[in-house]
C-alpha cells in the first residue's frame, strides 16, 4: 500500500497508472500535476486524481513519483523536485527509452540517483489525456523495470510492485538492453511506416494509390498515426540503436533487391517463408501465454 | 442473369465470388473446378457450386468462366480451355498481378484474347479454402476491372456486372497502371513486412525480441503472414514496378538514416509528421466513404 503517490503528466500512461493502483486498492491519496491545467482538473473531475499539485513541493511526503511526461523533460523535472525529495521517496518513470533517461537522472539528481528506478510499461491506445486513462490499461502486459547500478533491491521491488498492483507482469533488463530490444521491435517499424507513407503522399500521383490502399497498408501503417514529436524524441534519445537497426534492415533489403533483380524466386520465399513462420510461431506464444490457465477455464 | 458460371479455384476468392452471385440471384447453375478433388466436394457439400466439373470442357456452354487460381497458373489453364471455349463465353480472373496475366492470355489465346478480361477484387480474409469462402467479401470492396485493347465494351461491361452483383464497386485501370499501384500500396508493405521479421528471426537474441514485441509490431507484421508462395509469385511477376518503389524507398531510408545520425530532429519530424497526416487525411477519406449516405440514416 503507497500512503501518498505523485504523478507528473495525468495522460493516459499516468492516469491509468492512477486508476489502476486505486481499483487495486493500493494506494490511499493520488497528487496529479500536469503543463496542462485543463488536464489536471480533468483528472481530479474524473476522479484519477485526488488532488491537483501546484509545483514539485507537493512530492515532499510521498512514497512514490511517476514521471509520465515526455521523455525529454526528464532532467529538468527531476532538477526541479530534487529540493524537495525525502528519502523515503522513490521516484521512477514510464520512458520508451531508457540510457537517456538513466543519463538524465544521474546528471540531474547526483548521489540521490539511487531514487530513481527507470522503468517502461508496454501498454498504449490510440487515444490520450485524463479521458483515455482505464483501470486495466497494464492488465496482463510487460512493465520493463531497468534498474540502475545505485538502486537498492528493495526500491526496484517496490516499483515492480506498483505496477503488479495495476495488473502488469515486470520484467527486468539493462536500460541499454531495453534500448536495443525496442529500436528493433519498436523504434525501427515506427520509422519504418512514418517513410512508407511519406513517401507514397508525396508522389505525385499520390491520390490514386491511396485510393487503392486497403485493410493490408492500414495495418501495416496504423503506427505512422502516432504524435511525430514524441516518436521524433524516442528517435533521438536511441539514436545509435535504432541507427544500427536500420542499417541491418537496409542491408536486408540490398539482399532482396539483389533477388528481385534477378528474378531469384527461391531467394525470395526463403526470406517470406522464414518470415512467416517465425510470426506464426510468435503469435502462437502470445496466444498461450493470453489463453486462460486450464484450471481456472473450468 | 448468368446462366452458367465455371469458376476455377473454388476457395475464399471463387467460392465468395459464387456465393455473392447467388445471394444476388445472379447466376442459375455454378460449376467449380479445382486442383484439390478435396476442395471441391467441400464446395459442392457447403452449396457454395452446384456441379463439379471434371475437366475444362465443362467451360463449354459457360457464359463466364473465373479464374481464381494462382496468377502462374493462369497462361496453362488458358490453354487448356481454348479448345472448349465457345464463341459467347467471357473469361475473367482474379489476379493481384495484371501485366503477366494480360501476357500470359495473349500468348495462351492467340486471336481469342478478346474474350479474356483481366480483373482483380481488392478483398481478403486471414482464412483460405471453401469453408473461408462468404456471400459478402466483396460487399463496398473495389474490383479493378483492367481491360485489354481488345475487349469489347460490352464484355468489360458485363464482367463489372458480375462483381458489382456481389456488391463490389467497380473501378478501371490499364494493366500498368494496376500494377504501378498495387507495387506500392500492396506489393512493397509485404516485402517490407518479410524483410523485418526475418531481420528480426535471424538475429542471435531473436527469442528475447520477439517476447517484447507488442500491438504495434504486431500490426506492422500482419501482412508478413500471407502466404511466402504467392507472394513470391506476385513479387517475380510485377517484378519492374516493384523493383522501382523499393529502389523509391531505399532513398527514402537513406535520407532518414543521414537525418538520424546527424541528429537532425526537425528532419525526421518534417517525414514523421508529414506521414502522420496523410495517413490521417486517407483514415478520414476512408471513413467518409463508408459512411451511409446522409438520405438514408433517417
Amino acid at each position: 500500500m503507497f500512503n501518498k503517490v505523485v504523478i507528473f503528466g495525468v495522460g493516459l500512461i499516468g492516469g491509468s497508472f492512477a486508476r489502476g493502483l486505486k481499483q487495486a486498492g493500493a494506494v490511499r491519496h493520488v497528487v496529479g500535476i500536469d503543463r496542462s491545467a485543463g488536464s489536471a482538473e480533468r483528472a481530479l473531475e474524473l476522479g484519477i486524481v485526488d488532488e491537483v499539485g501546484t509545483g514539485p513541493e507537493a512530492v515532499a511526503d510521498a512514497d512514490l513519483v511517476l514521471l509520465a511526461t515526455p521523455v525529454a523533460q526528464t532532467g529538468h523535472i527531476l532538477a526541479s523536485l530534487l529540493p524537495h525529495l525525502g528519502p523515503q521517496t522513490i521516484v521512477t518513470d514510464a520512458g520508451s527509452t531508457k540510457t537517456d533517461v538513466a543519463a538524465a537522472a544521474r546528471a540531474a539528481l547526483g548521489d540521490r540517483v539511487a531514487q530513481f528506478v527507470p522503468g517502461h510499461p508496454i501498454a498504449g491506445r490510440e487515444t490520450n489525456g485524463p479521458d483515455a486513462a482505464i483501470a486495466d490499461l497494464y492488465q496482463g502486459k510487460k512493465f520493463v523495470v531497468t534498474p540502475l547500478a545505485e538502486n537498492r533491491a528493495d526500491d526496484v521491488e517496490r516499483v515492480g510492485r506498483a505496477w503488479q498492483a495495476c495488473g502488469a507482469l515486470v520484467h527486468r533488463l539493462t536500460p541499454e538492453e531495453h534500448d536495443k530490444v525496442f529500436a528493433a521491435v519498436s523504434h525501427l517499424p515506427h520509422l519504418l511506416a512514418y517513410a512508407l507513407v511519406d513517401d507514397i503522399a508525396n508522389k505525385p500521383h499520390a491520390d490514386m494509390l491511396f485510393q487503392y490502399a486497403a485493410s493490408g497498408f492500414r495495418d501495416f501503417t496504423r503506427i505512422a498515426g502516432s504524435s511525430p514529436e514524441m516518436w521524433r524524441d524516442i528517435s533521438l534519445a536511441n539514436q545509435s540503436a535504432l541507427l544500427a537497426e536500420l542499417e541491418a534492415y537496409m542491408t536486408q533489403l540490398t539482399t532482396l533487391r539483389a533477388r528481385l533483380a534477378a528474378g531469384d524466386g527461391a531467394g525470395l520465399e526463403a526470406v517470406y517463408g522464414n518470415a512467416q513462420r517465425a510470426r506464426r510461431q510468435w503469435i502462437e506464444a502470445i496466444e498461450a501465454a493470453e489463453a486462460p490457465p486450464p484450471d481456472t477455464a473450468e
